[in-house]
């Protein structure tokens, strides 16, 4: 029952004959004792209320529910003690393999990653220093294309609302991607033209209301998330300020929100449900003891809708 | 090994003798068998990338997390073929109880509801004729309010863009509170104010399309939902009517996006959330061998936002 090893066959034979004996017909708990499968995924995800999320979720099934393995849910709320706790559970119920959104345990805590001895694929991560697969989309290039494609529309002064720096995706490697762009064009950028956001379309109310009392202001915003971008729209209606004519905003994500803003959102096309698929797709090849790769990137794309403008 | 009764002493006691001899700890699969409890809570839900249903499974989680309860998630995809196989792995892998959003099934396989032998709990469904505890929202009276608010403003031209029928809830419902507010204050219901939705904001944009076409204009429209209304707001955006100048909207659900929207969204707080702890506390109280009530109902609020004005 050690989970690394074959069953031992004396183990096997008692087992079956206990059962046998009694004349009960083995259910599933008492055929995975035997046959070491559960046929259960474990997925942990951060937040389930985040429309991301649960089309990661919703990815991730559509994968494995074709090939008959369900889905142990848990939702780690960004508490390092319930992502612990999650693990452990994880393991003692044998669950066949794990798909993990939700890792901010990392530091420092790499052993309990180690331990695990069932196939993993971390999604939303690049774990540097690990083995482990990820799935990731490459933030920092298609924040880098958002920013470029805004410059190549003749925009000068961009500001950028990015992330929780805590939160490296949509924090460090999307602010980063913004500044490698408006450096290899020469821009520079004002130092109240960066503010950060926490994912919350409020928070980007506010950090949009401080970004624009600046004396200067910017013809276009790039915002992390979409989330945040419908929080900075917001604060433009309400101050009278047109999109796109007066200043124009890009987006991160292609939610379902995206394209139900009036203007629509021209966005980074960064679609959870295909994270979901890769992630589910890579846990699979590991099961069939297949090799899979280190990083899996998923494409992105522009959106273009009605939110951005060229400058003439 | 029969979920129906206790496990009968020899067993338990060849297993874990099978167990002693070969000098293993009992882990939590060779534990449950012994102890009939798995400590893992079934859900099944129609639609994971919808957000009312995530933040029912926020609520839900929130709940039996606390008392050490896990989830296994099934998504249905309204799929009658799915909802039989995940009820039929519910009792495979032997969990501990049952919530179910997701009940297309019902009408004609009452049987496989009643071969249950686990606590369940039902959401958003009122289950005429079956024994099983029900949480849902009173959406009859709710939408009845929600009319009942508008015609209080002086509105009498009222049309209504409901759910899809075969959602009783959201379809069949909310449209009779509807019709039961007009008809008890005497207000006709001319034959093409009345649409239904397919829980698309698209499909709710197509359906207030056809409503404008009529002769006489609807001055407020009830929505069966936020997402719908978005819709509807956004093709009055389009056309140029404005909100709630022209037209009043009033929505149902709350959800985020209704104070996202321009103008805010003044709709029915029917909180998923607050469904999920309430289908959660249900479910525990059940696991303790407490009695519940069978049917609890989620209390519901008008919220007064921007998109409905009183005719003078």
């Amino acid at each position: 029952m050690n989970n690394s090893k074959p069953v031992r066959p004396e183990l096997r034979e008692k087992v079956l004959r206990a059962v046998e004996e009694t004349g009960f017909q083995p259910n599933a708990i008492a055929r995975s004792l035997v046959s070491k499968e559960t046929r259960i995924i474990g997925v942990m995800i951060p937040d389930i209320s985040n429309n991301f999320y649960s089309n990661l979720l919703y990815g991730i099934d559509s994968v494995i529910s074709e090939f008959d393995y369900s889905m142990f849910l848990a939702i780690s709320d960004e508490a390092v003690e319930k992502e612990r706790k999650y693990l452990r559970l994880f393991k003692e119920k044998q669950l066949d393999g794990i798909i993990l959104s939700s890792i901010h345990f990392l530091e420092g805590h790499s052993q309990t990653l180690h331990e695990i001895e069932v196939p993993v694929v971390v999604t939303g991560h690049d774990l540097h220093g690990y083995q482990i697969p990820t799935v990731n989309v490459n933030n920092v290039q298609a924040a880098y294309d958002a920013t470029a494609y805004l410059i190549g529309l003749g925009h000068r002064r961009i500001a950028c609302i990015s992330g929780p720096l805590w939160d490296p995706p949509c924090g460090l490697d999307r602010m980063g991607g913004y500044r490698k762009a408006m450096r290899a064009h020469g821009l520079p950028i004002p130092e109240g033209f960066v503010a950060e956001g926490d994912f919350t379309a409020k928070s980007a109310y506010e950090a949009a209301k401080r970004i624009f009392e600046e004396q200067e202001r910017p013809t276009a915003i790039f915002v992390a998330t979409d989330l945040m971008a419908v929080g900075v729209l917001n604060f433009l209606h309400d101050e009278g300020i047109r999109v796109p004519d007066d200043v124009s905003v890009m987006g991160f994500d292609n939610l379902e929100i995206a394209s139900l803003t009036r203007p629509m959102l021209t966005t980074v096309h960064n679609d959870p449900y295909m994270y979901g698929r890769a992630a589910g797709e890579q846990l699979l090849k590991q099961l069939r003891g297949e090799t899979v790769e280190r990083m899996s990137t998923v494409p992105h794309d522009l959106v273009i809708r009605q939110s951005v403008k060229a400058l003439v």
